[in-house]
């Protein structure tokens, strides 16, 4: 994972087959969306009363990368930085743009992967570049076509809080689906506390730490772009990011008690193992304690003396039976007053 | 969860059927309590002598709210989140109105559940919104109607103060009815380690990290409020504050407290069931160490083979109990020195 | 334990029959202690050499708290903190007297305490409102009749300081209590875990979060006094309260190495018991492994088959008791080498 | 460990057979390197041009690092810390140089160590101590050499930078050894917990714990550099470190992921073995419940009464075996419903 | 433990039978050793150009103490906490002094013990109280006799460092007695998981819990020290006490690293000691499944049903051994596909 400082080099897997930019320029009162093709045409817009918001699908293509961060004089750390998919989240401030760095949470074959999101965000344009082709900016361009005036009306900094507040909030659909799996397995380990329920239990709680992992600098990030005096951010806009903060709050905040439940589950399995265990000895030892003496009895009358004189009584055999339903009585009644049943 | 900002939506359930939306103008000498039929006549008292409370019972008409909110001129994001129940207990100062979101805490059929109410204070008015009609508020309104003099002769923070003294205060009676819940579980723990209880002290673990995750945030909210230097709060009232804020530090120790103890129930069941199997093995190795070797001599003596001398002997028989009558004594002695009795 | 404030009510319970109202007043030269009967004469001191100190024993008396209170101009929530004998100890600053709450702990029937203790400290006069009537002042009380030069010829802060210092000295016989409770304890948890040890660790863990929850508040509230620039308290003095200060880090100190031991104790406990449990199943599985098969072997020659070589041969019997001696042997050298014994 | 101060002693083992020191000065035209065979020439290059590198390999040779030292006015504490291979890493700035002390950790023998390495940052010097041959420089010694333009172009600082880099970025190669270790072990915890897993588990997490060590104060250390305002780094060099101090962010993340997951190994080896203790227990008793009876049921018909009735019957022995088959039956329907099956 | 203020009282015990003083006066040309037999002799030093050490062994003559500290003019407070051997380390600033409060580690037989070591820093004095005869001074009054330059040459502050320095050096025996161990017993733990193991991890852990509790104070101390801005310590010996700190942060985290290790062990002992069980019942578990139907077996032809046509046959007796066997090789499949072998 290392990386000599200068070489840029893609660190993770490619998502995509191809990497495709769409460039959205708007303001109040027009908007045009256009694939772009040749990737030199991209240049920041020049009127300072358009905002264009280029999103970059796939990072694995280098040059094309290069080319358009070279092309908005991006430095060549944050160029690593864009590359680098292990990078956690994160803002730096540049002297005319700020970098950050987001993760995006999604479900795949059942396991909880992470998405690197970058954004650049400059005086009068956006660039976000994503790793894969899932959108979950669709709502956003969506929301800009059919003008809803606050987003259309404001600048770069309310499209780039737009951005931010949508992978937040994604991170809700995540938390439902684990609420979801939370839910039923506490009776399944209170009664039947199988193996398979451990492994299931220890899942749980490497996906918490992977959930913490990747929210917890988002948080901090979100706190440090709102104590930041940045001329980029609008004092208007300002009130928007405090609430994407409240928003990682909130999400930070169902995590913790996330893992305060799977760590309580955990407890709960081990009692519930003990418990079981408990149950099996209690059986084990009411049979072996009834009936180890009445077979003794049994085994002595079994013996082979030439003299043994009960043997020879008339009611022997149905005495000592009496004499074992005698002492069955008697276990039963310890067995009680031990409250074993 | 995720909402796109601007779009009004109730978040959470609904509680009660109909709005019901009261107003209660007061002074010094007069006051005045109506019920609100057409929205639109709410508006901020024109005289700034008087303070009026308007309070509404049941948030999921969406218009009704948006329309009040719009009379007295309330943020779009501060909107939202009086419908997101799910928002954590904060305070945000906006231009000339704070706002306030609290939780109150109540059992509801043997569940603990917490009820979102937000508060905007403006210079001579209150505004509280409440989910449910379980009235919190109704000993504040007997008291105004009362003319208790410190609360008419004051201004609209310390109605506030009131209000938000009425909720964290109303938290004493869960904490009352928690404790009450922990005072018996210990003996019962220790004497008869049930496999309910376990899950009985896992689901008082539950409600304290939901009492824990409500109350914190009331905490640092008041906190807040203390450091905040707004207008809105005169100094004469901050003492009152100060006083609340007390009362949450005690609630938040109490409730650290309970936490500690129903961990050390946790372990104390654990080991209590260890325990308790210790003395189930205990009882199993007793009958089997003494029955085991008594019952293979019988076995012996129950062998078929031709030449046996102590078959044939008179006192075989006698001699052999003799034996194991000697075994026996001689493991109890062994027992007793393992202070297994 | 909610209060609307305003209305004085004591939360706790009464704790001696008669309120007792004691007043000395000192300066370098005299002194006059005197039983006060008429609460409405209590009064602040009229010249600034004399320093008053006021001593109420019994806050049961609501009526006669507010009278004094009203007569020194106290705050009417500082009358409330006086009563709530739940309130956490701390320390608030008014316009011309400080107010201190504290905690004294003692033992009643083996059982942990703490008794409400608040102070008020004037510019030349001192309050102290106890709840119980065991006389933790009677040496300061004697101190200053013996004419010890440095208490005599200080300010009401000095006084404050020795009052508040014999609280925090007290806690040292609580702590020493502990130290002896805990010292045999860790070889009767290694050498017989029974379940009554497990309950008595338990509730040293509950005397530990008690003492912790009524001494750390004690410790924050000092060190706020030490930062305040209160006119209350001289330079000269605040040299003393440092030295409360430290007392009260090394109380908390004590307590936190007390903690660790007693949480060691419960990990000790567990380990005792499992150790003990692996004692009694290697015996359970000794007995069992040694006389199983020779049961099966004296249970083979039990059988009654018609042909059975071995039942007649000369040497069968004899034959058979040297087989079992030889599998015996065999048994005790598995045994040995997997160090059983 | 305890070193008199002023007194220079090697705190650690001899790493290498011979000290070797290799200067390199370089600027932006020229480089020039050379193995330094007399201690006395080593002096900081006169010009201001020119960016003098000395690496030292080896550092037992007390009287050599002295020389080397004394020529640059190195404070004898300094000298005392090079030598002390079990100094934490930290950074100290003095007059006119910087004192960085950092840990390189790598693998030898599967056990993981750390190499002390000691840089002195001067205006145009870089002297860099490293204990063993192993070259970790080796990569910015042939950058120096292909001229790559940054790193000619810039000065000491920059250097320094790369130097730390290089080190900080070393240390993912074995988090990448240590995730590979994780990968395949929690499927072998569950299905097969081997008391030999549970050693390899416990030197894992002194593995961690020994990371860790290594490299919070790394960490520290680096954000301290930040924080300095030294002459020494340049404004432009500040955000290259500050990339490195991401880094250390990102490995001290990964640390304490890992650290969380060992400790979820260790839970879970436990409820594994009682798991399987369980299946172990479940055996015993369902052989046990089922033929103890069935055992004690032969024996009594074994007994050599005279008069036993059922001996004589025709189906006796056929009636017996009916009523052991309905026994058994019976058992295994209790222990379906017990979900022992 | 507690002590009125204003009477010096010993807490701890007399240590050593007779006070010894003794006092050396050294400037960078003369140096001058005597015992010091009156008290009442004891000044500080006239020439500002003569540092003045006394050396005070032996704390219970209380007079002795008083007389010196008069002499020097020190605050009664502070002759309080020179008698307190129960006294936190802790640094004060005076007046014209300072006062510095130590704990020296020790091992009496076998039980690890401290030492409360005071130091008084004076313009050109030092004063250091011990509480025993071992002399961890002995080496620094060497080097002064020895005129090292540096010591002799410096003032009060420097005497002071090498005083402190001694002392937080000489933690560095008890780490390494600790490490020592700490060594073995990881083995020990996984193969013989003996219950004297188990007491031997507790009073490790108790080891640990005082050393922490020793050693943190003292590097808090010693920052506070490098924090005040006391004209007493020159800037050119607070390089030195940096030193010291650093040395300080180094024990800290070395106690850490071992508390970790310690609690290892125990959750190892734990695992271990379940590991043991596992086995024990596992061969019981194996026994018992093999010969209990075995036994049944045997059972069944005992019994002496007159019509058992089994026992007739020619080959019965045979042919039983032969399905014995077979269901012997039976269960050693099911144990083997179980893993229990």
């Amino acid at each position: 994972v290392a990386q000599p400082p200068g070489t840029l080099t893609l660190i993770g897997e490619k998502q995509v087959e191809k990497v495709t930019i769409t460039r959205i320029d708007y303001n109040k009162d027009t908007i045009d969306e256009s694939q772009v093709e040749n990737v030199s045409t991209i240049k920041p817009p020049e009127t300072k009363s358009t905002v264009s918001w280029i999103n970059v699908t796939g990072i694995h293509d280098i040059e094309v990368i290069q080319n358009i961060c070279n092309n908005f004089s991006i430095h060549p750390l944050v160029q690593e930085d864009i590359l680098n998919t292990m990078h956690r989240p994160k803002v730096e401030e540049l002297e005319d743009y700020m970098f950050i760095v987001l993760k995006m949470l999604y479900y795949e074959e059942e396991e909880l992967n992470s998405e690197h999101i970058s954004l650049i965000l400059g005086p009068n344009y956006v660039i976000s570049f994503q790793e894969r082709e899932k959108d979950v900016f669709a709502p956003v361009r969506e929301r800009l076509h059919k003008g809803r005036k606050k987003l259309r009306e404001s600048g770069s900094d309310y499209l780039a809080y737009v951005l931010v507040d949508a992978i937040v909030d994604h991170s809700y659909f995540i938390l439902e689906d684990l609420a979801e799996k939370l839910e039923g397995l506490e009776d399944e380990i209170v009664y039947d506390p199988k193996p398979e329920l451990l492994q299931h239990i220890h899942s749980l709680k490497g996906e918490m730490i992977f959930l913490r992992r990747a929210m917890w600098p988002i948080r901090e990030m979100i706190n440090e772009m709102l104590r930041s005096e940045s001329k980029l951010i609008k004092k208007t806009t300002n009130v928007y990011f405090r609430d994407v903060y409240d928003h990682t709050i909130g999400v930070m905040e169902t995590i913790e008690t996330f893992r305060d439940i799977v760590a309580g589950f955990q407890d709960l399995f081990l009692s519930s193992v003990s418990n079981k265990m408990n149950e099996i000895m209690k059986t084990l030892t009411i049979m072996a304690t009834i009936f180890i003496p009445l077979t003794f009895i049994a085994g002595i009358y079994g013996m082979n003396f030439e003299f043994m004189p009960e043997l020879k009584w008339k009611f022997g055999y149905f005495g000592i039976w009496g004499f074992m339903v005698v002492v069955v009585i008697f276990m039963f009644f310890i067995f009680k007053r031990k409250r074993w049943f």
